[in-house]
């Protein structure tokens, strides 16, 4: 399907329920940028979920967000649960006005849910020539470091900053050791998953598919990435307002209430301090790019820049869209 | 030795050394607090190195520090090669001055050195209520994702934020997978070291020790960590002026320069946005705390719980000092 016909059945479709036009198409573009970059979890099969969230009420297609200014440099945001893409747009918007005018912006929201990838809003940031650290919580999916049951979420970090070419370096990095989807495949066709990414439900490290799906996962590097894990829990959840330690409902399966997701933006000008930033960021990555590399090692990539070759070439095709996915706009629309 | 006796010493060493008295007792203060917490490898063990480096030129024992006001929360340090406990001393007291008085403060700085323990700065920064994010670089140490030689640091990754009791939640992470003086002891024991720490100098995994010290170290996480190495490279010494790219110079043996290495200090007020902020930690700490536990588990800790416990037990008793640095320390003071 046309990206420009997606676009447009995805704006109707969360006009018909209740949306804005202009929340409408922020959704829209959020969802199918998703897809141009291959994060198809993050795309269009969220899009039921969605819909089904705004018609339970969780999710408030018509939300009143309060702006509070804390600070010259400083805001906090109620998105009152607006759907994530609304939240994050504006918080991403917000921050990137205070760095213009005062070198550094900070923005917390609260109220917010899911809002697709983190890369997506660093990009907006990046753009306007701005550094940017975001940090988001989401539903438990991940053991603390010790404990035998999920609490924090996939918790990505995410990083960007200009690098002086088109290609933005936008590291969006979850730290979870595997997607829960690829265990659920490999539980399905009855394959071993890797050593070390999963607890039975003894707390004993499995390699089976099945186990681990009754036991947990772990986040990468151990204690360290249980830290840092717990580090975005605090800085998106505990500061904000937003729910936080495991709090955080599944959008899919949770219908109890409003996710109340927490978010933070922080950004400053890339050359605050050194007025040859983009010059220094070359020097930089193209030192990198030139070390030996291992056997069969191409390029070093740096974070964001097979994405962004993706993103360009699925912008010149059509969108694939599953049989699945092709009876749930048609049901949404309908 | 006691902790006084100690601490005249260095002070002594180090005004010897021509540092001013204030200098040295910030010096002398921060090698005693690693002792303290137990991170031996930034003790007294590096001493002597400080002190060569002061002869050598390579550290100016009378910096004239500069600071630069950007914007109402942030400033840039030129610390002037001034030995690395000075410059992050500054640097922390100043991004928590700006932190009281604008809600948020960032500075960053060049010209520094190896300046210790991250969470010993991060610490300053909690008591006085404040949320901090520290990021330094270091000599190349672990190989970029993809890449056949080391570049990137240690690099850690230091977040600390007050948790409404005395002990602090202190995130000082390296990025690396194992301490390259732990891969010493194993070649030197003939032992193996763990699969996925290190590649030998082909650039396959590897578990021999030996093959590893001939080969790079990796990062946690595969190209996550990487990643993340790669954000704190810049985060430190891109946007700084500070050295990156693999040009900070090893403290211990390469004497051809200062080490020129950049920290980065965010502070913020823990309760800029949610007035019952310790509330609201207290209990997402004590929500994870009481998770059913792995057999064998008796307490989920928090980062920096036990450090605490190490420091207070060890605040008791004497520092012991091995035959090494007592030669070291004799040396240096006739």
């Amino acid at each position: 399907m046309k990206i420009s016909t997606i676009k447009q059945l995805l704006v109707k479709i969360f006009i018909k329920h209740k949306l804005s036009k202009a929340h409408a198409i922020i959704s829209a573009d959020a969802l199918i940028n998703a897809e141009l970059v291959g994060a198809y979890g993050h795309g269009l099969s969220r899009l039921k979920m969605y819909c089904e969230r705004i018609s339970k009420k969780l999710i408030n297609p018509k939300p009143k967000i309060k702006i509070k200014k804390i600070s010259q440099s400083v805001s906090h945001i109620d998105a009152n649960n607006s759907i994530g893409f609304v939240a994050a747009d504006l918080g991403i918007k917000t921050a990137i006005k205070l760095a213009q005018k005062t070198g550094i912006g900070m923005v917390a929201i609260k109220g917010s849910g899911h809002y697709g990838l983190s890369g997506y809003y660093a990009e907006q940031a990046v753009k306007k020539n701005l550094i940017t650290m975001i940090y988001t919580n989401a539903p438990p999916a991940v053991a603390p470091h010790g404990s035998l049951k999920s609490l924090f979420g996939t918790n990505p970090i995410c990083f960007g900053t200009p690098t002086g070419t088109k290609i933005p370096f936008i590291l969006d990095t979850s730290i979870s050791m595997i997607n829960r989807g690829k265990i659920r495949v490999a539980a399905r066709n009855n394959k071993k998953i890797p050593e070390g990414v999963a607890l039975d439900s003894f707390g004993k490290p499995t390699i089976d598919a099945k186990k681990a799906l009754e036991g947990v996962q772990l986040p990468i590097a151990s204690f360290r990435g249980s830290g840092l894990a717990w580090m975005v829990d605090i800085l998106s959840g505990v500061i904000t307002g937003g729910n936080h330690a495991g709090r955080v409902k599944d959008p899919f399966d949770d219908f109890s209430g409003p996710q109340n997701i927490g978010h933070l933006f922080i950004t400053f000008k890339a050359n605050l301090f050194q007025k040859n930033y983009n010059q220094r960021i070359k020097d930089n990555i193209r030192t990198i790019k030139k070390l030996p590399k291992i056997k069969g090692v191409k390029e070093i990539m740096y974070p964001g820049q097979n994405k962004y070759y993706r993103y360009k070439k699925n912008l010149k095709r059509e969108i694939s869209i599953s049989n699945i996915i092709k009876k749930d706009l048609e049901t949404l629309i309908s």
